[in-house]
Parts: structure tokens; sequence; C-alpha cells
């Protein structure tokens, strides 16, 4: 049985076990909820059918919905049930036969966003991009920056899953010397190096979520490219903020990675400068820390040009959960939140080449030449690791994509 | 048969017959799609049954999602349909038995709502919100408001049906004088009068719709109260646009108005002041002209305070769907988009609170004391009708909501 042979301290070992949803070639194409072993993806449902598991109901699904709505507690029994299967000789034998090589299978959006909303929520982030567009502002951070987690709504049926092309979009764009806009593709076209968060449990419409209450409500994060148009962005965001710049498409890995296996990341947010409102106030020693210890790595064509650290975030996904909610916005299963642009301090860590370039100013020098933003063919990879139990390695889902012309 | 006797001229006639969902009191309490006549709603599904027509499994669901999806030809062809059956005595005769009055029906919210953006297309309601809020700009409009409609996404989970009560929400504020943001209920709750667009037919990604495509894919509208906090969108807004300010509450009407009934109130915009790029100028003799005469009034507490008349919008339907879709994002059956808060060009023709009371140096006088912002109780009814065949008027389904405190 090869698939259980991993290696010592393969990323995606028995400590992992991150979730997506995968189809077979061939007649048998139906999407069945898989969960990554090492190279290989085992069919959840059927391995819960062949094993008699309670929880067959729950896996044998085409998209991990249901299971995310389940709740807290029932995500962790299935996770520790999981984990009995893949470790327990008894239990890989009868489920040997429904693991499947990750080359030999397609994988797809692994579940039905609801909503989408993305954060902005890195300091260092925040600061360079005011820098970059607001250079005589006093602050580079605007006033209400340090007393909330600024974020808005995003377009969620161009959420796709890693591996699909991005095309090029089209808009307005107006230098400040122009006279008037004009029209053609993206001229900017920019990453932004994200971490996703998953909603599970749902809310009800008028009830906050507690900043205690995030593990409750959140199953688990992924890596998102929030793919943005420089360009277009800059012309259209004033005063409702972005919407052709973002909306064309914002990929997400294929595989969720639950919180349940990131224990060993969590880690607090850095000191707070500022005091907070008390829905937001997480310096109480008993807070949920919030911050999770992400080592993230930016690679275009396969060249490594960014390491961004998520353990730098200002704003901690449980500060974002409380402040999304504490209007009465109820939260949906699927609901799916970006961290924002994640940046550390120093100039290898920025998570966008906005900041890596300064704006144009100060190419990259690729393998393949200089770039200032994406061109037509580059391929964009994200992909990050996280401290494990023992040191091990818990990586997460690359969230890959090209960038291809316009028709 | 008295339902289909309805007095001359009335404004849910057989001319008319606006779609909706409702489910009757009882054991039979399941969702189903109804078509509205006078004040009784008729059980389309079990109609188009008992007629053995090829509609029915079309019409016997739960939304309107499947039929949205079927596209304009389906959309005219059931329509002919539908107005035969209330037309047609032997038909009348045949459904009868299947038409409820709407007293004794609960409406629900009658599509799943995809995405939802808004726009802000009412160039009186942006040169107020302008005076207003940047009382010091040269132009108070953004340089970009008249070359593309201003849109951002919205939060569609919290769409709520007519009827629904809205709770106060709260969250942080901060007058400039304040030394730091304060918590609490919002204590500047506003109403923003707008038409809402309902997208049928799906789009794929990468590929634009053009101007001259909106009936291909916008099956009908509805109203739409986008009920706004002020002060919390005051605080929050710069840079990324509004957030929590909004997404606590959108109310639609309980019935869709189908384009094909609003064929009489289709008008061109206004005179465009500024050259358009080509895939917003609908100047030319052929194109779709994009406009409605629809004349709204909005009620606090049955007393109306304004009538703002949707003709007045700079911006089209038409050319925020274009807008929307020029970047390559797609669209999905369900998706739907808010024009932005109509307003007219006189003071009782504004469609926000905001406007009306002039940030609150104003105050209305209602009968039942003055209003800068909306109270606690309040009840905020948007109603509208739009010129129908043969000078009768097509009434559109209301909107309406009450204000309760936060628990």
């Amino acid at each position: 049985m090869p698939p259980f042979d991993l290696p010592e301290g393969d990323p995606f070992g028995t400590h992992n076990l991150p979730y997506g949803v995968f189809s077979l070639p061939g007649s048998d194409s139906a999407r069945r909820v898989g969960v990554r072993l090492g190279d290989h993806v085992l069919d959840a449902g059927r391995a819960a059918y062949a094993l008699g598991s309670p929880y067959a109901p729950l896996l044998a699904q085409d998209s991990l919905n249901p299971l995310l709505a389940a709740g807290r507690t029932t995500w962790s029994d299935v996770r520790r049930a999981l984990t009995a299967w893949v470790t327990v000789p008894a239990h890989q034998e009868a489920i040997a036969d429904l693991l499947h090589p990750l080359s030999s299978v397609t994988l797809h959006l692994p579940f039905e966003v609801a909503d989408y909303v993305d954060f902005y929520a890195s300091e260092n982030h925040a600061r360079n991009v005011g820098q970059i567009f607001r250079p005589d502002a006093a602050d580079s951070l605007t006033p209400n920056w340090k007393h909330l987690p600024i974020g808005y709504h995003g377009r969620s049926g161009t959420i796709v899953v890693s591996g699909t092309d991005v095309v090029r979009p089209s808009g307005q764009r107006k230098a400040p010397t122009d006279p008037a806009p004009v029209f053609g593709p993206s001229v900017r076209l920019d990453i932004e190096a994200e971490v996703g968060f998953v909603v599970g449990t749902p809310s009800e419409m008028g009830r906050p979520v507690a900043l205690g209450d995030f593990r409750e409500h959140v199953f688990g994060l992924c890596l998102l490219n929030d793919w943005s148009a420089r360009d277009v962005q800059a012309w259209e965001y004033v005063p409702l903020g972005p919407f052709l710049g973002k909306s064309f498409a914002t990929s997400v890995s294929a595989w969720i990675t639950p919180l349940d296996a990131l224990e060993e990341a969590r880690v607090a947010a850095p000191e707070r400068t500022h005091p907070l409102l008390p829905y937001l106030d997480d310096s109480a020693a008993e807070a949920e820390p919030g911050g999770y210890d992400l080592r993230i790595s930016v690679a275009v064509n396969g060249h490594v040009v960014s390491e961004p650290p998520f353990s730098t975030m200002y704003w901690t996904a449980a500060q974002q959960l409380a402040h999304m909610t504490v209007n009465g916005a109820s939260l949906r299963t699927g609901d799916l939140y970006g961290s924002g642009t994640v940046s550390g301090p120093t100039e290898r860590e920025r998570g966008s080449l906005l900041e890596l370039t300064w704006n144009g100013r100060d190419p990259l020098e690729l393998p393949d030449g200089k770039r200032t933003f994406l061109e037509d063919g580059d391929v964009v990879t994200l992909s990050a690791w996280a401290p494990g139990p023992g040191g091990v390695r818990v990586g997460l889902g690359e969230v890959t994509g090209q960038v291809v012309a316009g028709s």
C-alpha cells in the first residue's frame, strides 16, 4: 500500500488531511469529496461507506458544503475518523483502492461560495499602498485603519479553483495627465497573495458573532490570489471602492486546510498600537489569539519573488469575523473572506507586484526578463506551509493560475 | 369567479402578471411560484399542470431560479401562456381554485440571490451626496462619475423580502471632532429608494455582455430599499467603499415584474453631457434605450415623503450590465443589481433621508413628529407604477420594512 508509506516530514502527511473536491476521468466523472494524503486523494465518501462510518452521508457529496454546515464538533469527529482510516492498518487496507494519484484526477472548486469579503489587514501592505498612491498624505494609513479591519464585498461568481486560466481583463483607465479615460486590456495586472477563511456554521441575522466564537464558525483556510488590475482600480475606486479592478477573477486553492490541522501554528497578533473597541479587543489572556504562522511563497514562472509571513498581519481572522457581523449581518455556510494582501516588513516579503516593484518603478529581474506587472503567459503560484506537530510542516494547497490574453 | 373580475385599471391586472414565491398556511406550507393578479396569487405550477402546459416543470418550483435560467424566449412564451390562462374563460374556470387571496399567503424571497451589486446612477443623488459630504470640492461629482456607472458589490446573504423587520445595526462611528470612534446603535439610519434588476441568463467568464444584449440577460425588476447606516458608512468607507453601513439588510419586493410587462415604460436616458466609450455608448438610434419610466413613492409610516422619478437616472440598467461584465466577469442566474438611490431634480423627489433632510439639517415634518433619520418603529414603504398599455398603470410590488431596536 504505497500511498500510506509517505516520506517522513511530508507536508501532506496524516497530520494534515485537507479537504477538496475531485472527479475521475472517464464515464464516472461525478464530483466527490476528497482528502489529500501525500500525492494522492482519498475518495472520502466511498471510504466512509466502505468502513461503515456514520459520516458517509456527509462525505458522499459533490461539494464540501454539507460538511461545512455540520459544525465544529462534527468537523473534529470526522477528522478523528479520517485520521484513523489513514493510520490504522486494518482501515488502510479497506480503503487502499479508494486512493487516486493526484495526477489522475481533476480538482474542482471545493465549496459553493456564498458571500465573498476581502479585507486589508496587513499594516505593511496598507502603508506601502498609502505611500505609493497618496505620497503627500501626512499618514500612509487612513484614519480608520487602526480602529477597524477595513473590508469590502467582492464577486463570488468569479471565484475559481487553482489551475484556472485568468483572462486579462479590459477596462477603463485614466492617468492623471490623460484628458479622458481610455479603454483596453489592463496594463497593470497584479497579484495579491492572501489567505482565505471558509465559514461553515451560519449565524442569525441581527446576532453578531463574538471574537471568541471564531472557531465555532470558521472551518478552515486556503490560499487566495486576489488578481487586481491596478489601472482599472485606480480610476474606478473613488468613492465606492474596488469593483471591476478585482471582480474578473479570484483564485483559491483546491484544498481547504481545517483549522484543526493548524493548532501548532496559532500565534498572537502583533502588538496593538491603538486601543480597540471591546468587540475587537483580543488583548485579554483568554482571548482567541487569532493569528496563524503561515509562511507564504509567491512564484512567477517558477521563480520565487517573495515570501510573505502571515503572522505579521495586524488584524486577525477572528477580528475580521467579529467586525463583519457586528452590524447584525448574518453568515452563511460557504462564506469566504480574504485576509487582504499579506506583506511583511522587508522588501522580499511583499505580497503584490505593486509593492515589489514600487508601482513599476523598480522592475523585478526574473530569469526570463524584467517584470513590472504580469505579462500574458505568466504563471503565478502561491504556496505555503505552517509549523505542525513535532516540527513537521503542514502544507497548504497551492494556488496557481496563468494569465492569458483576452479574445 | 371574482378573482378575474378586476376593476378597470387595476395596476395588477392581466397586463402585469409579476412573479413571486408564496406558501399557504397549515400543513401544506411548501414554497411555490405564484403570479399576482389583483389581490390574489395564482399557484402557477399547479395551474400549469391543471392545463397540461409544457411549462409545468419550470413553474412547479420553490423559487424563480429555474424560470430565470430558462432565457428570454421561454420568458415570453410562459408569459403568453399565463396571459391566456387568466383571460380565456375556459382556462379561467380550470384554475379558479388555484387563486389564493394575498391576505391568506406568506410571501418569500422570490429567487436565490447570487451576486449583488449596487450602483450609484442618479446624477441628482450623486451631486447631493457630494455637496453634503465634500462641500469644499470644486465639483460635487468625482472625476470618474460621467465616464462609468460607479458600482460595488454588496452582501447577498442579507437580502430580505418585503415585510421583514430591519434590526437597527450597531457599529463604529466617529464625528470629525471626536478623538476616537465610539460604538453603538446607528443614529443615522437611512432609506435608499432603488430599483433592482434580476439577471436570468448567465454569461461566460471572459465574455463581456454587450449593451444591446441587456434584455437577453435581465428577466425583470423590483423595488429595493438599500438601508444605510450613514454614521457607520462615513467612518468606514475610505478607501475601500461601503461595507457594514449597508450589509446588515437590503429589502426587495416580493414581486418581480418581467421586463415584458414594461414595454410602454421604456424611455431613453437623459442627454449625455460627456462622450462615452463605445461599450457604454447608447446614443445610436438602434441602441437599447435602457431607461424605464417608473414613478416611485417613498412613505414613512404611511406618509409620502418623496416621489423619485426613475426616468431621470443618468446611467441605465443596460449600461450597468455592460459595465459590470466588460472586464470579463461572468453573470449567474439570480444576480441582482441595484440602480443606486433614485433622486429627481426637485426636493420632493429625493430618494434618501440624507438628501431629504440635508444630512439632518432640515427635519421632515411628519404627522407623528419630526424626522431627520429613522426611529425605531418606523415603517418605510416604497411603491411604484409604470405606464402600461392603453394608459393603464403597471404596479410594482411594494417593499416595506419596520425598523426595530437591536437586542
